[in-house]
């Protein structure tokens, strides 16, 4: 057991909760905190009560907002002929601020995963085809991970959304930017070579 | 401009402050914050308050307390003859936890560095000599960094405290532990070929 001041030792607990904060560097936060000006741990402090307080998901998209509705969602300016469906609001985040996309979002809280008992009841869908529906949605950008549980939620949305007339699309597959193609895997060059340009 | 809801905007501006907190990390941070149940940013806002609030330095050794004297300071169990002197609080910590000293300790508060105009009255020197007096010591362990400054602080110290008739001594220089004698340098060998002991 190391020895810490007992208020010490409660800050470095509870760093060490954070993904990624090890002992080390829980340490290093701790004792930035304890040198930095008070207001400067005091903002931090009220910063993540306040987000907590604060985000609530957007009541029709799913994105984090500290509003009813999302910034996206009542904007006049978004395409809300292009719907962007996601997994998670911080991947919704990701894919606003790659700046190419300037339609509306939908995010379904998580991906088809059978093993672990996600089925189609437990993601926002019914509201997806809703809506697609109702704000005449022309195209929906499949904007899902590439791995197992990715592929099998585009499948089956694929399947629920196709009869209804609606233009589906899904991210390129592809060599990440800086990506060395020696080091790409056979399943990501072949979907770079299925998906490839003219220049 | 990346596109964030306001609370979680701040919140990601306050954790970018943090040492090692990039972008990415400060988002994986905060989404993770966003996520985990309430009580837990309450705890980790409450720790990050308390510990500003309470710790303070121990008012004979410098050590980090939320009390007047440090348990160090306080416990009988600790050897007065030996006294530990260090640079900061944090690196008392380091060597308290490393279980290999029962004696008690004496932060400086920094290092002597001409340069950045840190002399011997920017440092808790005074208070040592007091000490070494009033306490009984009879002897002062150096742990000081094997830095120009930390060499310089300790000559300086050996200079002040030698008449007073205390023994001084140093930590061993030489490999850490894990240390690969084909990456150690020139001047980590040397002092560990000076300091070599016979097994």
């Amino acid at each position: 057991m190391l020895y810490y001041p007992r208020p010490l030792a409660t800050l470095l607990e509870q760093l060490e909760k954070l993904p990624g904060v090890g002992p080390k560097s829980a340490q290093r936060l701790a004792f930035h905190i304890l040198r930095a000006p008070r207001e400067e741990g005091q903002k931090l402090a009220q910063a993540i009560v306040n987000v907590r307080a604060q985000i609530k998901p957007c009541a029709r998209c799913g994105n984090f907002t500290d509003l009813e509705l999302c910034d996206i969602c009542t904007s006049p300016r978004r395409d809300s002929s292009q719907l962007c469906v996601v997994a998670e609001p911080r991947e919704l985040l990701a894919v606003e601020n790659s700046g190419e996309f300037n339609g509306r979002y939908h995010v379904l809280n998580g991906l088809l995963n059978p093993i672990e008992g996600v089925g189609p009841e437990q993601l926002n869908i019914n509201a997806l085809v809703r809506r697609i529906s109702t704000e005449g949605v022309q195209e929906v950008v499949l904007a899902l991970s590439a791995t197992v549980e990715g592929e099998t939620t585009a499948n089956y949305l694929v399947n629920v959304l196709k009869p209804r007339g609606v233009k589906l699309t899904q991210l390129a597959r592809g060599l990440p930017f800086g990506g060395d193609l020696d080091y790409a895997d056979q399943i990501t060059i072949a979907g770079a070579l299925r998906g490839r340009r003219e220049i």
